[in-house]
């Protein structure tokens, strides 16, 4: 048809081969699917404390200054940040999400048909899809077997024209945190012009957290950036949130060309209000370490293999088929993440650790269904 | 320094040039530089009437809600976007504001170095900055030294390597828009593989806007596409909101590279809640509308020379120097838009309309220091 031809004659080839996100059921999909009123997520790895009360009265309270544009920057959010994080404002670029920055990071630092980028496989989605779409080629090499990082395969990837290397830690979908020592041992012998991302999105909930974050000594290593979200621990997953801390004139780069008010202005406001409430943030990592040896001991009960995790969700392999028990707890008003697509796990799921209530609920499905047979 | 060398060694070359967004001075910066307790900001086009009390009213309802994930692609916001403007669902994407619309239209629509970019000048400063950071050449031909549109002069700029041409209508600064069939013109003289994007942020403030929009006749052209902003008349400037309609084959490719969740949880909420507030909508065209008829009376009686405007703000020509004015308005808490920064035009001033109010103190304030002179 030549209507075809001519719409889309144009589009890039990096384009044409692309496929659109496809996301997991949401709640409303489920309730109206299985006729149930209603269901436990523990799908997307969000807060089980919900939004925090300090959150819901900022959202409250400037609900009608959302007419106005937010001042260019987020000035006062980024004063936020660094007192809380205990990096300096400078080194700080917000953005729409952590998607936003790692968009922005490939953009500064990858020139088309010139550089490429390394990441382990598997790896979190946006890593790929935002180098394709920027026209870079994009390397990986697998997991070890017990999802730890194989740093050899990594390195022999990296050549002089790597301009990006991306690790996730505590890992996505396994909880794997590798010691900082080989973050660090990584990062000696890669080339000077390559940055070193790591994605630190759960290192919040990680066990000693100081002995596997780079975010503290990212004054030490210039060609460091870490991420950080506020979809997690701080609970603004819709609100879109996230942030790069880097050396200040790699900051100033991405300052450059990022779009002017890419932060809405309850974003702003509600990133401000969550890092001073203190008792959500500490209940939310209570909740979640308790609930994780909750589960990691039950499940382990149920013959599932639990892999140690170091964030608010855990990988498990189950003693039967994964999309069956996922079936079975949708049946039931549970969603979890199987692992099959995306990720090729047939019997791997993951699970978001949720209240106590919820893990209790889960865990009484999981039960029901295994002694069902 | 060896260290600058290192951090910022494989900076994209396209991205070495730019420099940052410089924003108009905000409520508090101007508060806090002339010691003053109330301001009037007629600068940014937002809406004179603030945020719809519906809007306020959804947002606070859903304040709960902001830890889950959006919904990817937004569907009840895109079902209310086609019900209100009368299109089809799948001719519509949302975006972090019309600002990432643009950036997507770009990505995959154009291809670096090969494709070209055209537009006037001056133009919406996104257009060029987006073209640039994907790294296509961007071309610009002048408007008419009355700020109407040189079509001649913009087609002889366009060639089979064209990609993209956008066109703002009504124009910023100038408030000035073509009859659509000059347009539809245009569009007939366009090689079949280019997009004609045309940018009517301020089109619901048009006087008989049916004799300028395309997009009622959108479905007649399928190279065309016309973006819409939540900004303006529907008071959500800082949710972040914007979207494009568009050839549904070409939407779809949009879909696919657009990061899944673009659209933060209020912005979508309350984009669905302004839709339905027909009296906030009315209530905003009819302050426009006389606000605009009333300061184009008043600023010709202070010798001003206004241009005819079918936007939310108009442009005039000063009887003196733009950058005394501003600074004589300042004072008196009194923010609006010099154009001398951006536009080298130092006589030209840009006013947003404002309540009836804010207007009269506007013309007040003119005339004291007009007089004072």
């Amino acid at each position: 048809m030549s209507s075809k031809v001519s719409v889309c004659d144009a589009v890039r080839d990096e384009v044409k081969s692309f496929s659109p996100y496809t996301a997991g059921k949401s709640i409303d999909e489920v309730k109206e699917a299985y006729g149930l009123n209603s269901i436990i997520k523990l799908a997307s790895n969000e807060n089980p404390l919900g939004t925090s009360p300090r959150v819901q009265d900022t959202i409250k309270l400037h609900a009608a200054s959302v007419f106005r544009y937010a001042q260019v920057g987020t000035p006062h959010l980024i004063d936020a940040i660094a007192h809380y994080f205990h990096i300096p404002n400078d080194s700080i670029v917000t953005g729409n999400g952590s998607d936003e920055v790692i968009d922005m990071l490939i953009r500064v630092k990858a020139t088309s048909g010139k550089n490429n980028i390394v990441a382990f496989a598997p790896c979190f989605s946006m890593y790929k899809v935002l180098s394709q779409l920027n026209g870079i080629e994009f390397r990986q090499t697998p997991l070890n077997d017990d999802f730890s990082f194989d740093w050899d395969g990594l390195l022999k990837l990296v050549d002089e024209q790597t301009s990006i290397v991306f690790i996730t830690t505590p890992d996505n979908p396994s909880g794997y945190a590798p010691a900082v020592e080989e973050i660090i041992a990584l990062h000696s012998k890669l080339p000077a012009s390559c940055l070193l991302v790591v994605d630190e999105a759960y290192m919040d909930f990680a066990e000693n957290a100081e002995n596997h974050s780079m975010l503290p000594r990212l004054a030490q290593y210039e060609n460091v950036c870490v991420l950080r979200t506020f979809s997690k621990t701080f609970g603004l997953a819709g609100l879109r949130l996230g942030f790069g801390a880097m050396h200040p004139e790699l900051a100033e780069y991405l300052r450059r060309i990022r779009p002017p008010f890419n932060v809405n202005i309850l974003a702003e406001q509600a990133g401000i209000a969550v890092l001073s409430d203190t008792p959500f943030i500490e209940e939310t990592l209570r909740v979640t370490r308790e609930g994780r040896a909750y589960l990691t001991q039950e499940l382990e009960a149920l013959d599932f293999t639990v892999y140690p995790s170091h964030a608010n969700f855990i990988m498990v392999e189950a003693p039967e088929d994964g999309n069956y028990l996922n079936e079975e707890l949708l049946k039931r008003g549970l969603i979890i993440r199987p692992l099959v697509k995306g990720y090729n796990l047939p019997k791997h799921l993951r699970i978001t650790i949720g209240t106590a209530h919820e893990n209790k609920v889960l865990i009484s499905a999981l039960k029901e269904i295994l002694n069902a047979e």
